[in-house]
């Protein structure tokens, strides 16, 4: 019992375009107990996306398929389903009509080609899509539920989340989940929690990125016991989060910046930053998450030396003594934005991301970050090794989370 | 004649981790002249493998497969491709020692699964790994020329240039590509070029992406006559280039952020910018570039309007006035970057990223930017709808544009 993902597109399959819709797919499937084991991605010709929907819905008892559900000539995927079937397309009048109404809603006129949106193949059940024109389709093929959508996310992840997970069959083996977010190394998350795989019914799995660990608790779910199945995750789940209760450690699956966000919120605190090598990335993490204008004011990306003495008041003679990747710089150039921004906290970042610029007592991946807090001024070092982005990535993960670590003590 | 491309690991299969491999390797073979019509993934089951393997090398001339390489349990690939041919693996005793003086090249010892890295299907030629122990190898399957990489992408990257692409059989329909960038809507840049294709022996090819647009001109490569038969489209890119002259046009393919650099490297021209709604991505896709600490003073991100008028001098009436997202606001800023930042050219963007804050007046994506000169200030307002990410990339790329044909005119 195992599931699949068929991607539709020559813009796929050509490389013009990156295929974020299986990943996000597959994460949702397995989170109710689906192994998805084969995902597939096929150019926009009749007899191959024929030949995967036939090979594919033969061997898994879930299929899903993005792509090619668009108005144009390309867009194939409801008249290979029929073919494949061996049945024929037909027009949804409702479906037709809601075409239309989409587009006077807009104040646009359809285009005859739209009209072909309100194909099915006969016996598909349609799946509405709250965020554009083109339903998907639901319908049984060889030893599968085969679901298809368009592939614009917004609206597949549409489509999924009202249609096609209600519908699925029960999984093999369904599951309950439920995650956390620690901040601390991998093994030593794994050492504080393994036991509890002993004592409860449930499996522990471990996503490490940059810095921070998502572990995943699985439990079987036992249809017609949902509630007491759920029990040994709930409790091991908050077993874990005591037993990680030294490092910082959050419910669910969180990026850094947005447990940041929520400890200042919480404690009414303004965030300030100063970055160098990292050139803004810290500052872009932090305003991605909606709402971050609440505790955030802003901040200098002082890539030039200048910058540093005119804007953030870094002393001229410590940029001539230590270096701009220093100690001490760091330590200024976070007093100094908070200063000048009269935040509560400042978070400063000082490095070199390469590939020029390194030296052999300052090599390249070598960064200095500092966190400015009312009554404190703590100061890090890291070496971290890998292309430039990667360097600027790992900076900015090590910085947030040594932000996060002096707030939590707030 | 067709080509295509496997991914072995349950970690994309699971949605772990997203694939950007065969999108990069289905570029660099269209480029040849090989269509890329198919893309799989596997998870880490032998069975399932052996089956891909086979069924792609039984349709493809080209199969290239990447991942599994590793020297876990869970990497079969080796395994795999010898059963499917119905052969066995063979240690190869140059790549074992290989493995070894790579540890201790690195002051560490391999640990005894690594041997399994030197084993291959018996009759594979081996593909050094210019940046890791893991080698690839290339092998005849079915109708298939197969290589084999490591998963990791600058691995996979070496390798395909030090070693696939050299060893690829012709391509069917072998091409040359030249590419242009241009800054225009895309429906402008074909009317203007499109007659290109009745003069020459070409076709023209345009990806349109946030306010540029990346055109391709492709010509039939003939064998044994390389350099005449490039010359149709070096004339035909030569004269894209001058037809699209009125607007900004540049060889290649350049992100915005890069020709905005090369622009001010060219004229010594500093640039500071200040950022509110973009939170700091323009200053990261700058700094994204190497070197660009050449012409890159900074930025200041200020998200609350306090750090308007403290660090950019924003007058606290223009603000009371015009409100934060306003033409005035953003010719302060800039100006007030620039002057702040003594630089030469200075770019602000303000605007309503959403979801919150938006009103009947300035609702959700209204966006206001300025680019300030020695001796000018432009100002431009935009419209921009979608989720907040993609408000803030629209804007981000718009403000870049204006940059740019700002700049030129310098």
């Amino acid at each position: 019992m195992t599931a699949a993902i068929l991607t539709i597109g020559t813009e796929v399959t050509r490389g013009e375009l990156i295929d974020t819709n299986s990943a996000w797919l597959s994460d949702k499937l397995s989170d109710l107990g689906w192994e998805v084991v084969e995902k597939r991605s096929v150019d926009d010709d009749m007899n191959r996306i024929v030949s995967a929907l036939q090979e594919l819905s033969s061997r898994h008892q879930v299929l899903i398929v993005t792509g090619g559900l668009g108005p144009t000539s390309d867009d194939l995927t409801s008249a290979a389903a029929a073919q494949a079937l061996g049945s024929k397309l037909i027009r949804d009048p409702a479906v037709l009509q809601g075409i239309h109404e989409f587009f006077a809603r807009h104040g646009r006129v359809p285009h005859p080609m739209n009209d072909k949106q309100a194909d099915f193949p006969e016996g598909a059940r349609v799946l509405p899509n709250p965020r554009g024109t083109a339903p998907g389709f639901a319908l049984r093929m060889g030893r599968s539920h085969c679901f298809f959508t368009p592939g614009v996310p917004s609206e597949m992840r549409g489509i999924y989340e009202e249609s096609i997970e209600p519908s699925l069959p029960p999984a093999p083996a369904p599951v309950y989940v439920r995650r956390l977010t620690c901040f601390a190394p991998e093994s030593e998350i794994a050492g504080a929690i393994a036991a509890l795989e002993a004592r409860f019914p449930i499996t522990l799995a471990y996503r490490a990125t940059a810095g921070q660990v998502e572990v995943k608790v699985t439990g079987r779910l036992t249809l017609g016991q949902e509630a007491r199945s759920r029990e040994p995750v709930d409790q091991a789940w908050a077993e874990a989060q005591s037993l990680l209760s030294r490092h910082v450690v959050v419910e669910g699956r969180k990026t850094a910046a947005q447990i940041l966000g929520e400890m200042l919120a919480k404690r009414n605190l303004k965030l300030a930053l100063a970055e160098s090598c990292t050139g803004g990335l810290v500052s872009k993490l932090i305003t991605d998450i909606p709402g971050s204008s609440q505790y955030y004011l802003g901040s200098v990306t002082s890539y030039d030396n200048a910058i540093k003495q005119k804007i953030l008041g870094v002393p001229g003679p410590l940029l001539a003594q230590f270096g701009a990747v220093s100690r001490p710089v760091a330590e200024a150039m976070a007093e100094g934005v908070r200063k000048a921004f009269e935040a509560d906290v400042a978070l400063s970042i000082t490095g070199i991301a390469g590939p020029g610029g390194g030296t052999e007592e300052k090599p390249v991946g070598l960064v200095h970050w500092a966190v400015a807090l009312p009554n404190d001024l703590l100061a890090f070092e890291g070496k971290f090794r890998g292309e430039r982005s990667f360097i600027q990535q790992r900076a900015a993960s090590a910085a947030l989370l040594s932000a996060i670590d002096a707030v939590s003590q707030l």
